[in-house]
């Protein structure tokens, strides 16, 4: 079974049959029909020739299919990956010349390369740098450059650029060509296909069809929109006219390509391959876990960085670039009933069948159909909900947020990545460095400890007990030592300190430092250094450091132990029921 | 007040007094006649011409009185950011070359501006980021470098290179060369040196020295082989003999240069700059901060920033090179007795005076001589103990720290540098993105809850307690969405599940969504969600969610509140005594 866990083809392929193939093959002739135009429309989003989305979502599914780990994952191009594809490799050469189609290759070469690497060693994690936030406010601000890129496609003119700026400039630059057939075309499209996803369905039911039909039935629309669109086209001779088409499309099965091996493109390549790997990887994982939490099954975060590394390293040597587990095919495939990874390996069939004999009936597909399908599905990408949230939660994930998308639109998708994971570290290890930190006292007839500023509580001027809310680390062993000495300065009968260690979880070599250096300047001021509530690990750790033979004070197992017999000592007090008597003294209890 | 907090000299100054005057001008003479041969040594280690190093012990000494907060630390060059210099300087053009003192004069600039930034925006705490292993390794590895890169200049041949493998390279093939002459001197010096490191001192007080005069008189032992070594070239002619000297120094006051404005030159030395920056940072604070409590002084260190940042814009003005807080030259100015920066300023003009007027009698001073000083200085920052010490506390840490030594070693500085803190954060991250987490039950005839894998405690098949030992943030929000589902799946009887969040200090945006996730997904198997021990400031934040109209279970204040009330809930007890006989009942108390 653990070769199950490399390969889950293992565990699924052996509970295969008639069944799981019916509802499979279904499934996967719905997907294929809806991936069609999908592929077509990626690649040229990526800038690349309409017949490499259709060998990117070929072999790739089949390699996902055999490592993947999520039973509904459809694996193929995706919009943001595109315009990652198509930021990066326009640094290389023109979108659209050999060199650009050889760094796609070389993009997704690299891309597969470090999301093996990453599945092997188990960074899986370094995911997690991503925040929800950053993800949110990066797809978002993808979907807004994306539609507004596509927009020159609807309206028939050119234009150009990664970030807002410049695509806005172009677009008003060159907006008096506005070609009149083709904008009648692409608005009409997009009006059709955004009538199809919000009123087609609830029409079907109303004319009899049961729900899940429906729903399927109106997943069709984008290949309604291709096939009138394209008769549109060839009735009116609208070529003529400058309605820009697809044009020629080879009826092959995807070529065997090499990437190029070449030190210098690799180098340039390489930041952004791991950008789109990283930021593949999470969209695809959030998809697979969504769908797999429906059905109670589990997907292995690091098998599928090896499920999405095999895809882009296939998708390399079959003239695709790079992919990833996109939203709304995985929906789709989910909806349909797709029961295993074979669905996709049936799509993959069912799209090389296309490959191979349909694609002549698309060389009249206007352009801007594609731009229509493009546009309307990465308008649901656009969240305006999610912003309003987070900001009423949380200031600074908003900030992450906002900066992601601002940079993003402003300066394109790679530095809008790195701006948005950059300021999210940097407030975390912000925040851990500045720990929270409480002075505390006992909570009277009890033996909790609470923050004097919040409770009424018994403390004593002798005694000063300190709860750190955090572990203690490099990061914060600086802010230690100063803080725990200002909290001492200016208490001349203070007499014993207690560091309460109850929500410390570690202590590192320089946090280790930071308390020797405490207990050693206490040491001049006549203070004793305690500490409380040591957990297991920590206290095990301690046992092998210095600070065991230098501590002044003594390591008490709980709080409520040292206070009590810290009060006795500093009070010259020999019997528990006088220190009673002193609080009552003073008016405490 | 306030505004002396950006200028400390408003509040040592107006306490000034004939006293305080002469206790610094003693210490500024002698830390002067340290400095003269310190400086042409480290200036000449960057690959710089002598007199760079006694331009950089003037302004920017003054300029760190004005601003900086520490009374002893004394400013200038020093040997590790000295070794940094020539490592990034080489890099635009070969040492000693006009571009490459232009390089120097940015670098000094570069890192005097990131500085005085860090120091306004407060930033201090980024130099967090080198832990302390990280930074004991990192000048341990520098010190051998150093030491071996002057083992050329003893044996009187060449050789060069930034790391170990192309330094010993270098000096074994040209071990031929080795100038007779030149090794006598460099390896009497040497011996030399560390004689009266260890063994002048107590020769002194036994001659009826008092102690701290014995103290500062050996520190004065590197001018004594100055001024033996540069009369033994003149009295034997050694300079024909092929002993090669520091040559013609130009008799002046500190030039008035401008940093090179060119784009290109700074985008080349923005990164080493910035490392430049911190390792000289950290080094001083540490320097200043031991100096500091030993007076029961304070230092701040984002103005220390601001008093560095200057000193180095300081020396990029006035033809010197990076700067920081040097160990050795504060160590000999804080025991000659200075009290103010003031001291300081006596020693630039001390040194002003030198560069003036005794340059022509350093002409005949053998550069073996300096290389000597050098080697004895570094040697005492080569630490065996500390990564010993590492070893037994923690092997992480011990980790971060051989991999710096083994990267500096192997691959030069700024790549060392860089290799410990992103290894220290990687591993930081890991861990925070994995906390410690532990089932929990009840610790008999108490309210105290503790993990049931190190205790004896109360548990109920209907109730299960979480305690998660961490805040909850993005980098852990993938984890404890598995963990949680993972502890539930497989317990049938399971109604109630309770997070403890008694160690979550906070809970972000990625979090909440996740703790939302769990929620959502416990309904589906009729599991209601607590939470209990809720702090302050999360439960404000939490009320601004909304989590709190979704949850299902209810917010606790107390886990025993939560445990008491479940227990009798899940087991349909309505009376507290029932709910100790069902536990009588289990044998459990």
């Amino acid at each position: 079974m653990s070769l199950g866990r490399y390969l889950p083809i293992l565990i699924w392929g052996r509970a295969y049959n008639s069944t799981t193939l019916t509802n499979d093959l279904v499934a996967a002739a719905i997907v294929t029909i809806m991936l069609i135009p999908q592929s077509l429309a990626y690649a040229m989003l990526a800038g690349l020739p309409p017949e490499v989305g259709l060998y990117a979502s070929i072999l790739p599914i089949i390699a996902y299919a055999i490592f993947g780990t999520s039973r509904a994952l459809a694996v193929g191009p995706v919009a943001v990956v595109s315009l990652m594809t198509l930021t990066a490799a326009s640094a290389i050469a023109p979108p659209g010349s050999a060199q650009f189609i050889a760094a796609a290759l070389v993009l997704a070469f690299l891309s597969g390369a470090i999301l093996l690497i990453m599945g092997v060693l188990r960074l899986g994690f370094l995911a997690n740098l991503l925040s929800h936030p950053v993800v949110s406010g990066f797809i978002t601000a993808s979907g807004l450059i994306i539609a507004t890129s596509q927009f020159k496609s609807i309206l028939g003119i050119s234009g150009s650029g990664e970030a807002m700026p410049e695509l806005l400039r172009t677009l008003f630059a060159n907006l008096a060509d506005t070609n009149l057939p083709t904008s009648i075309i692409g608005g009409t499209a997009i009006a059709f296909l955004f009538w199809v996803r919000k009123g087609l369905k609830p029409l079907l039911i109303r004319l009899g069809l049961n729900p899940r039909a429906a729903d399927l039935t109106a997943k069709a629309g984008p290949i309604a929109a291709v096939a009138l669109s394209t008769m549109a086209v060839v009735l009116f001779d609208l070529e003529a006219a400058g309605v820009k088409v697809v044009g020629t499309i080879p009826q092959s099965l995807p070529p065997f390509t090499l990437p190029l091996f070449d030190a210098d493109l690799w180098r340039q390549l390489a930041v952004p391959a791991l950008l789109l790997s990283v930021i593949g990887f999470v969209e695809s994982v959030s998809v697979a876990q969504t769908l797999a939490a429906k059905k109670r099954q589990r997907i292995d975060p690091d098998q599928e960085l090896i499920g999405l590394g095999s895809a882009n390293i296939a998708a390399s040597f079959t003239g695709g670039y790079p992919v990833t587990g996109g939203f709304a095919r995985s929906v789709v495939n989910f909806d349909a009933g797709a029961q295993t990874p074979a669905a996709g390996a049936y799509t993959a069939v069912g799209i090389a069948v296309a490959a191979l004999f349909l694609t002549p009936l698309l060389a009249s597909l206007p352009i801007a159909t594609l731009a229509a399908t493009i546009i309307v599905a990465v308008l649901s990408l656009v969240d305006f909900k999610t912003p309003r949230a987070i900001w009423t939660y949380s200031k600074p994930d908003f900030a992450a947020m906002a900066t992601t998308v601002l940079v993003t639109l402003l300066a394109g998708v790679e530095s809008g990545v790195m701006a948005g994971v950059g300021l999210s570290l940097a407030m975390f290890l912000w925040r851990s460095s500045r720990p929270h930190a409480a002075i505390v006292g006992r909570v009277p007839k009890t033996e909790h400890f609470r923050n004097v500023k919040r409770h009424n509580v018994l403390t004593d001027p002798r005694i000063l007990t300190i709860r750190i809310d955090e572990s203690l680390t490099y990061l914060n062993a600086r802010w230690l030592e100063t803080f725990v000495l200002e909290q001492v300065a200016d208490q001349p009968d203070l007499r014993h300190l207690i560091l309460m260690c109850s929500a410390v979880n570690a202590i590192d070599a320089s946090a280790l430092e930071s308390v020797e250096a405490i207990n050693h300047r206490l040491t001049d001021g006549g203070i004793q250094l305690h500490l409380s509530e040591v957990k297991g690990p920590v206290m095990d750790a301690l046992e092998r450091s210095h600070l065991i033979h230098d501590l002044t004070g003594k390591i008490w197992l709980s709080q409520n132990e040292a206070f009590s017999a810290l009060m006795i000592l500093a009070n010259d007090l020999d019997e528990p029921n006088k220190q009673e008597d002193l609080w009552l003294a003073r008016g405490l209890i």
